[in-house]
């Protein structure tokens, strides 16, 4: 086979066989097909797009360009969660422990963020000592201890996908969904799991911005997993607005602690316990939906869920006492407080202009080299409904820095929308494709 | 700017500016932009096209890539012509001497082939001695001395395409007309030229298949030669069958000399006369079409064209005793004629046929790095509405190996249609957009 010869059958629409794209990537993979390869292949594939059987194909070629983690030793189903990103999006962090109380192991192998804050790993990282860089044996040794665990991408993990996101985000090659849904499958996947739920959000904070793109990348993961043999399920969720009340990262964890204590906002708690539902249900856990979200709230309720917790933050090195003691994590120097310029109901809380203020304030990363501050982000955020009157708190503004506060603030002062009348929130699940 | 912004516009189907396309080009020429943004690029330009303005734009950056030749110094109008290439095609080396004396300058920076037959510097090395490696000033001082001189690229001139086009070639971004027009006119332009006139073929030996295709193609080149200011003609010829009687490296090179002697086969001399005429009139050496053709047939018959040859060649090092006893060019070992199978008129010569039989013979390149054997190819071809009887010779194969003789037999066989009656041939000029 001739590396050209596939990019231009792809070029010209055709379908490219299993062969070809093991021969593709597999290549890409060790090096002999370069980067000017797979980069314009990307290109013709954002062209083109690929069938489901080609992406099948493609997801199960770059899941196996390396290791896939061996679960069988754990006898229990395995299931876990992804989520395509949105603002104050800190559900791993809560479902992850919360489903493991209901028998299903959560080998949850996570990343890092850009832009707005940091991702799943960074945030956990905000506990002092966790430690998110676990061997796949000492992975393994802690779900069979707890039952879930979350952890970074190893080396051995999908590294074709290693590669080829990182040429993507550099040829304008990302928003190909044959493309996203590989990479997102073949990385999961590798996990060794048996079910996968998506939360697949939609709106001003997530990177589909409209509702119809998000239903057509949750179809086609749902399908390619189908079609690897995985059970899945998808929830197209609302990310108009931030989930929850806080954005940053030693926040959202503190947040996340927060729900698994049952003190948690409602439309956090919501979605939580909607994807953790469809968790135990693909697992066989649970027979009904109602059974699944009482046996989950029974799990907070008990206690059992905060526990859990507690056991993988110390069985990952991290400071246990940082959950009873939130004085225990990094604190921002300046605290400010956002009022409300006028009475009345809150309209919109526009999740891209708070992403932008806590990438503003340090709590992401602009370049992957970028260190995060923890500390930073932002708190109390009012949500769609809120009541207000006028000088109210509608945010919490931390910072470490004048000037990055002064610049949070712009886009606070534009993420805010106060209306007169309730005028109701979007709903926050659309639509489940299970 | 930032490389990957650039890509995702151009992906996104916008217009590219000339401040853009000048900072990629100059980018990756300089290697600050690497291999795999460029070739997601030239993908996405594949895709979405470029307007005219953007195609000029690319143009003019990647001719100042590098440097273009001062032909100030001449003080008379240079003119080129450029061709796209086909089987027996060896067009310039009758063009360049015999407009030389009718008061022109030809600067003609030519190039190699791959596949069928050498290219047009391949060609001329087959005269003992002959040069094309000259410095810019040396080819000046040819020009000034004979008014022609054919050359190959320096390291100097458009290294942007240089570069571009070796890339293209291994990422199936070969046949997009703005790329097209760029390198070739880049290159074109480079050599400091006024006028330049165009044979855009088009049929089986042709890189463009259809007439339509060939017209887009040229009327492309076209308006973007005129918006560089430059004086453009452009005729759309056949490329069905073979042009001439002969396909190889020396063997056309006789055939040449047989031109400028006033003993060249009808279609080579049809289109020679056709272009070599435009660009007299395009210099505004001649008022009327039928005055340029007269001028150029009286300097074939007073021998002032060859004489010219015979210059050039001797100012390139060329052995000039070759152009009078073609016993000094290499000679195929074995030499064999083609016999038609049965009477009639010949109703098709497959120049595609035709130039993989050279292919084989070893007259051309499969890659960049392979060496060309002169001496083989093809002579005696019929032509087009020839009428035959059995037995016949309709073609003469120059070989120097059995099994390459063989395998060109076969392509050979395949290559030749005779029909009962005289259907006629294609028109060999289609149409001049001047």
């Amino acid at each position: 086979m001739v590396p050209h010869w596939i990019i231009e059958k792809k070029r010209d629409g055709a379908e490219l066989s299993e062969k070809e794209l093991r021969f593709f990537i597999n290549g890409y993979t060790t090096g002999d097909i370069p980067d000017y390869q797979m980069s314009a292949m990307a290109m013709a594939i954002y062209f083109q797009g690929m069938s489901l059987d080609e992406t099948a194909s493609l997801t199960q070629v770059m899941m196996h360009s390396g290791d896939v983690v061996d679960t069988s030793s754990l006898a229990i189903p395995t299931v876990d969660k992804h989520s395509t990103g949105g603002v104050g999006d800190k559900v791993s962090l809560i479902l992850a422990p919360l489903a493991a109380c209901c028998g299903v192991a959560v080998p949850m192998i996570s990343g890092r963020g850009l832009g707005i804050t940091g991702g799943t790993l960074d945030k956990l990282e905000s506990i002092p000592g966790y430690r998110t860089n676990l061997s796949e044996l000492e992975f393994i040794e802690v779900l069979r201890t707890c039952g879930c665990s979350i952890i970074g991408q190893t080396e051995t993990l999908a590294p074709a996908d290693k590669k080829l996101y990182a040429l993507r985000d550099v040829t304008a090659t990302v928003p190909s969904i044959p493309l996203i849904v590989a990479s997102i499958m073949s990385k999961k996947l590798a996990e060794g799991i048996d079910s996968l739920v998506l939360d697949v959000k939609w709106g001003k904070g997530a990177f589909m911005k409209s509702k119809d793109d998000a239903h057509e990348l949750a179809r086609t993961l749902v399908e390619v997993g189908r079609r690897m043999g995985k059970r899945m399920g998808a929830l197209i969720t609302d990310m108009n607005q931030p989930l929850g009340k806080t954005a940053g990262n030693a926040l959202e964890v503190i947040e996340a602690v927060e729900c698994l204590s049952g003190r948690g906002p409602d439309d956090l708690m919501e979605v939580t316990m909607a994807l953790s539902a469809n968790m135990l249900l693909l697992s066989g856990c649970c027979e009904t939906h109602v059974d699944a979200l009482d046996m989950l709230h029974r799990k907070i309720e008990s206690g059992e869920a905060l526990d859990r917790f507690r056991k993988m933050v110390s069985l990952q090195g991290g400071d246990v006492s940082a959950v009873d003691d939130y004085e225990r994590f990094a604190q921002a120097s300046i605290v400010q407080d956002v009022l409300a310029p006028e009475g009345g109901y809150i309209g919109g809380v526009d999740a891209n202009h708070i992403g932008r203020a806590c990438g503003v304030l340090g709590a992401g990363r602009q370049k992957t080299d970028d260190v995060i501050d923890v500390a930073v982000g932002i708190s109390n955020l009012a949500k769609v409904g809120d009541r207000v009157n006028q000088g109210d708190v509608i945010a919490t503004l931390h910072a470490n820095h004048d000037e990055a506060l002064k610049a949070a603030m712009e886009h606070l002062v534009c993420a805010f929308s106060i209306t007169e009348k309730d005028e109701g929130a979007i709903p926050l699940i659309d639509k489940s494709i299970l």
